[in-house]
């Protein structure tokens, strides 16, 4: 655990939680010492808020104890510690949707003792007061955060424990090992063959740590999701494949905040990755009075794309603009290249075109299979198989694959057992560091600041 | 009460009472019937949650039942009937703030028994059981419509029952007026100066009635805001005042979520009331390739504005422009005109403008002022004193007072007591519908759509 810091204050923080906004409720959440009494100062309800059980729900008014006025009233629910998120004191709140009055709430509890917490702040405190280890404690964000089904999916199981038991046994196994070579230490004498080392079992680790790094690209496609940008000449067919995919696939985001702001980006999800799609012909078609403004958006999309869809109009094949473009980027790794309207088409279609009607939605299926080899190779991802998708973590587990991988060619150089054991050591020092058992003050900082405020 | 109707319903419903987006938490809101028993369903805790006492909070996992999979980690708070806010069996489960999850969560509970709740279907089955009448569910949703301290203040006041209140001893004590009358109906024959009614008693009402019924423009003002535009010539100085203004007074808005989009628009609170600032400065010097364009967005915004600031440039004195200017809008009543650069200006002020000085902020407080007068004439608002701020019983009250003013009339004119009977029934059915003691299907309706879903 971490040194007694100004991280570990138990200081009473307090946050909205939700959404700002006009809405039917709003939480307003706090944690640390005295919470519950501080609360209760300024809490009118049946009976003494300080006074009620942890989990229950008490109905009351919030008021100024100065003037008497009335904020709101609400909801107070008690969690005692260490029976809360946290672990400590808290008090969530209740409150009506009302902008008006939840400024009015804040400003009253920054009065009387709670002040503003910092992002990430609840959960950070939930790890320090042992209720979570780091490898949760992420998940909660990555939760929230989650783009798609799949990708709330892996967090949820990352939540339940699901990277925390696999590092903990790699952990348990590899001090066996070290155990093992301790003996040899304090024997120096023994021959170097007659050991309780085992070769066999240090491979069956760096495999599995291997495949538990390999994870982390799949992680970040389930979770961040990737951007294709749609290309082609005009009248190619792309606005018509931008609709298809958008009614065909289900749309995550635009069916229900309307986040797509204009005609030409979209949101679905494709087997489970969250994508936006960006349907280049849009740019030109703006009433921008620069074409060359169009232009230079269309390549900034086309630059950043994880994946470029090059429609061909199969009807009259492959021009000599299609040519460049194709030249350009095939080298790229992120190019598919497409032979639309193959319904109507007479001509061969070229190797290594897919075919498609964007009309008729024959050939989408394959499109989208595509993608997704493309982006994540022949590797599928079980549900149930732990998946990492922080960078942090995939940082140490690197470093101890790393230092697992010396212990490897270091044993079979037959290098001293006590160098061998400082490489061990390294790589148990490393899954510490994921699970948060070993840990610095800026590292906590930098990883929750990443978070919501109020979580 | 109304009759039975689809109005009555108890079937389960749910929805989302926070606002949709990534953050800390969500609450997913559920009432009706049965409704505890069908979350347990889905619900994996410490034992039974359809076993829980009513206000406790239980931790568990939803999950769902016909593949097992794991939806997320929440929190579930069981209330019994008829102690929640619809006065049914109610649970709220406090989520992750994940749109991901919160849509498989949404979707889960559509397939096990719940349909979602209608606008303001929650408040409207807390009329419908008894748990509040129709001026507090009114004032439900205009706390959370509160676009300033002073709305919320009134708002508050009204969700604690100051207008059911009134309202109620408005109705007793025509009650005890009509019962005067009765007792003369049984007994034509005494003389009609000899009776058991009070004149000055129902004086005393009409008088009260309209004290009340004036509170409404008061009400609505301080409730939805006003908005004012800033105009006048090139350099007379509107965005130094758009500045000051947005500087000096505590801006409601803009500090907490942005919603100003540009540099022409700011929410501020003069003395309360909430305002939305126009400079039309801004507009002009966009980069709109059309003159033209600007103009007319500056006119449509003068003409919504509900008051209209036209600044003279105090060191020139008033040019033809400026005179075409205030004689267009003079008998507008939403006109202030400033005399602008006072500090600066050597020029006799004319009669009927306010010095000011947007440069070191002489002279604001006293625009301020006119503000105010302009919107509010002389009336000043009592935060104790009930304001109403809902059309519906604006109108009510309106139809009750001239009920009332009827009375008097025919009173005075000796028309038969049966006739009084009718008008003094009319003005009570008239107070009924206020409180919803009277009502329709319809009306409910229309009342509660204008709620957020989930409240």
């Amino acid at each position: 655990m971490v040194k007694e810091t100004a991280l570990t204050l138990h200081d009473p923080i307090v946050a909205l939680a939700t959404p700002w906004g006009e809405s039917a409720i709003a939480v307003i959440r706090t944690s640390g010492e005295g919470c519950i009494k501080k609360i209760a100062g300024v809490f009118k309800g049946t009976g003494k808020l300080s006074a009620k059980n942890s989990h229950t729900v008490n109905y009351g008014s919030l008021y100024n104890p100065e003037n008497s006025e009335l904020i709101d009233e609400v909801l107070a629910v008690v969690y005692r510690a260490p029976h809360s998120y946290t672990g400590e004191d808290a008090v969530e709140l209740f409150c009506h949707g009302s902008p008006a009055a939840l400024k009015k709430t804040l400003s009253l509890l920054y009065c009387h003792g709670f002040r503003q917490a910092n992002a990430g702040e609840f959960t950070l405190r939930a790890f320090l007061n042992g209720k979570i280890d780091l490898t949760k404690a992420e998940a909660v964000n990555e939760i929230i955060r989650a783009k798609s089904d799949k990708a709330r999916k892996l967090a949820l199981h990352r939540l339940a424990g699901s990277i925390e038991k696999i590092i903990n046994s790699f952990k348990a196994r590899l001090v066996d090992l070290l155990s093992g070579i301790e003996v040899m230490i304090d024997y120096p004498d023994e021959q170097y063959e007659h050991h309780e080392f085992s070769l066999q079992e240090l491979r069956r680790l760096l495999t599995e740590v291997r495949t538990l790094l390999a994870t982390y690209k799949a992680g970040r496609i389930y979770q961040e999701g990737v951007s294709i940008a749609l290309t082609g000449r005009t009248n190619s067919g792309k606005s018509t494949l931008f609709n298809l995919m958008l009614k065909e696939e289900r749309s995550i985001v635009s069916d229900l905040h309307g986040t797509t702001r204009d005609f030409i980006e979209g949101a679905i999800a494709v087997q489970g990755i969250p994508i936006r799609l960006y349907d280049t012909a849009g740019l030109r078609s703006t009433d921008h009075p620069v074409e060359a403004e169009g232009i230079r958006r269309t390549d900034k999309i086309i630059n950043s794309a994880d994946i470029i869809i090059y429609l061909i109009d199969g009807s009259r094949g492959i021009c000599k603009e299609d040519e460049a473009f194709l030249n350009q980027y095939k080298s790229s790794g992120r190019l598919l290249a497409v032979w639309n309207k193959c319904d109507i088409s007479r001509k061969k279609i070229a190797e290594a075109f897919i075919p498609l009607s964007s009309l008729t939605g024959v050939g989408l299926h394959q499109v989208e299979k595509a993608i997704v080899i493309l982006l994540l190779g022949g590797s599928s991802l079980e549900s149930d198989s732990p998946v990492i998708d922080s960078l942090r973590q995939k940082q140490y587990l690197a470093q101890a694959l790393d230092a697992l991988e010396r212990t490897e060619a270091g044993y079979k150089k037959k290098i001293s057992f006590d160098l061998l054991a400082v490489d061990i050591k390294e790589a148990l020092d490393a899954f510490g560091h994921i699970t948060g058992q070993v840990t610095t003050e800026g590292l906590l900082q930098t990883m929750f600041s990443k978070f919501c405020v109020g979580k």
